[in-house]
């Protein structure tokens, strides 16, 4: 997320009640999760797991909850619980202001683009050029949308990311990590009927050009979709995920999270994906397999009785 | 179901042109399924294998077509078609009034709670205090919602039970059991986008304190999840199961009708649960086994064509 | 789809710079895929593969890339290409017009029947008597709907086919092929919540009389199905299938596009149909197989083990 204008780190560090080390005098452009970071931004760490990578990133300013050594051109913001820390500044920067029109006045709509009735049009939601938005749609704040781009029905664009922290406090066993991100459709996408896409946490959620999308397809918050992707109904990739150009998923497949699939891969109906695979290749199964191994695997499973019987001398339990 | 006000045995009797006997002075407090029936409530049991589990259960004025003994504190109602009597009962006590408002004048909204643009709420819906229900969203009869609950767009609660008789009348094969009971929402969930959470038959499905679900998930009727559960996107559960507390299901999971996942139980991804299974412990499958011993199992069968070379002295097919 | 009067074979060659031969003065009733194409129609056909298919078939008008023999009371109208002829053809003679209303002027709504709020009933659309549309549903043009039809909310019926032509071009990879046709659902039908029916290519997808449906289910275009089926929530049946009466599809059932499934087929949870199967038996699986055999299956997986040590002398790996 950027921030509309570069926020200085003294404003941030008296909004979090951080204790601001190193370099106090500059401002952040942003703040970003750790694996989307850029220079300029805020990138936040509680787990000593990460310390190393956070302070090493690209980002300029970390928010961290013990003092180490850092380089000199960045800062820490040193705060107790650095997670309730980024909620402050979301809240703070990105509050969430629910619109009360069927259309937002901060929304961009381009020229020849057809919005058909019951449709839902929220903040800084920009829609390109002759595209048609169908009845009982639901675009939410940030979704960014280009030309020829078609939405159908009951689909909602811009839905908050399944990601909580297990922080137990008093209320609520998990505690949501508040989505600021957008959702970045581009030209020529078609996305079919009752289709639910989450934005993304700190940055955007990625939909490439000329992709296409059956009904019922989940995707998850900071997937990146690329360019001429085929999805078959009731597909579900969920979140930070990354699949290449020109993939094709059939029906029902699942797809976990954090993974690549490569350009050019198939994936058979109701496989399931949970490593990354790679592109050109034909994949079946739950987990995911070569397809013709596969195939072979079910075969091999239909000789087991008569192996049995070689080794056993009877066929029967 | 709860009657506004109990309602006299023998007003009942006539409405369905039942055979009162047995303790025909008393009201009845109101009508449940037999898994559901309370003391005070009405029952009914069309078929001799339920008989006795009726007449035996909490119940204590049953809707039978047939005389049989009975405890003398109770009372029967004698009809040819007791399930044709519930709908009757229901139609006359808890008929469907479609609401014509976007907002019905019988729901109750709780201070600081958000309803956002095309959202419907029915009749008789209470929702507690800062929740947020986003744009689009149907909140349907005798839906009970508590504090700081969020529900995305697209979303439907309250949708009417899938549970048909097959019982065969001129104009329809399968005729449908009315649903006249609620979804009950407890503190602190958070619900995704174009998920659909159907309504008890007679009783209310739960989803309990502090739970979240992802995306397209799908929730039976009469269904009772517990506490703090995360269902992640395109979930399925059937009707009238038990899911305790804590419990886990990643992606495209599905869940029979009618059994119970005991409490902190995780099921992996599109996973089949089709009995019941014990808490605390790691699931994968269709249908679902202990997570380790399924992965051994698909290492055993890649070692099928070894075994064959060394029974059958060739590999090839 | 048929044109709304039958259009001279002159006047179609115009607007598609058609090269007209053989029964030149002869008028189109209509215009269909070539498995849907009755006396009078246009077909069109541009693969080699099919030309004899086509020119057999019972269209009596064939839009074709290549001249050919063919039957003296038929006519060839010769193209350089017949897929963009049948877009022009469809955008001339069926032209998408969004309506502005959420209940369009040319829609007809039968007595007691409800719409409730939030609905969107678009161009063309009939629904008989005594139905309930529930509120947030969208029914799109040409559907036409029975009486006592039930339609919970969220649905969608009659979004667009997901049909590509891989034709690169120079704005987008896959090329769409414009839907026409219409959604059939017969009287008795009950469709659940959150569910989408996508509208034939050319012709109807058939909801046959008194089947139910439960929420989140996916019906492709210009599927057939039969009368008093039953299928749970999340199952997802591609295009141009056909179901045939009384079959039973159990949750998550995934079934691809193109095949049959007999009358009478039980298909077990989280199956998946790739291929026919006749009717009146149980299947499981995915790919399904008799459920019997599946589950034999099932069991002789856990015997490698015993079966390894037998032959290999040790159980471990």
């Amino acid at each position: 997320m950027r921030f509309s204008a570069p926020v200085p780190l003294q404003e941030l560090a008296r909004l979090i009640k951080a204790n601001l080390i190193g370099n106090t005098q500059a401002s952040a452009t942003g703040i970003n999760e750790l694996n989307r970071v850029e220079k300029g931004d805020l990138a936040f760490v509680d787990h000593p797991k990460y310390y190393e990578k956070c302070i090493n990133s690209a980002a300029s300013f970390i928010i961290i909850n013990k003092k180490l050594d850092f380089p000199k051109e960045k800062a820490l913001l040193i705060v107790e619980n650095p997670f309730e820390a980024y909620l402050a500044i979301v809240d703070h920067y990105r509050p969430f202001r629910p619109s009360t029109k069927m259309i937002s006045d901060t929304s961009t709509i381009g020229e020849g683009t057809v919005i058909m009735p019951n449709s839902y049009i929220g903040n800084h939601v920009t829609i390109g050029k002759n595209c048609i938005i169908h009845p009982n749609t639901t675009i939410l704040d940030y979704t960014s949308i280009g030309d020829r781009v078609v939405i159908q029905s009951g689909t909602v664009i811009g839905s908050d990311a399944f990601y909580y922290n297990k922080k137990t406090d008093r209320k609520s066993h998990y505690k949501k990590m508040t989505s600021c991100g957008g959702v970045n459709i581009q030209d020529d996408v078609e996305i079919g009927a009752g289709c639910t896409i989450d934005r993304g946490v700190t940055s955007d959620t990625l939909i490439g050009a000329g992709t296409k999308m059956d009904n019922l397809v989940h995707i998850g918050h900071d997937t990146l979709i690329g360019s001429n992707c085929l999805f078959a109904a009731q597909v579900g990739i969920a979140g930070a995920t990354t699949i290449e150009d020109n993939v094709i998923l059939w029906g029902q497949v699942g797809v976990s999270k954090t993974l690549t699939i490569g350009e050019g891969a198939t994936v058979y109906a109701q496989s399931g994906v949970k490593d990354s695979i790679a592109g050109k290749k034909v994949y079946f199964g739950s987990p995911v397999e070569d397809a013709r191994e596969k195939m072979k695997e079910l075969v091999w499973i239909k000789r087991i009785p008569e192996l049995w019987e070689k080794v056993m001398g009877r066929k029967n339990q």
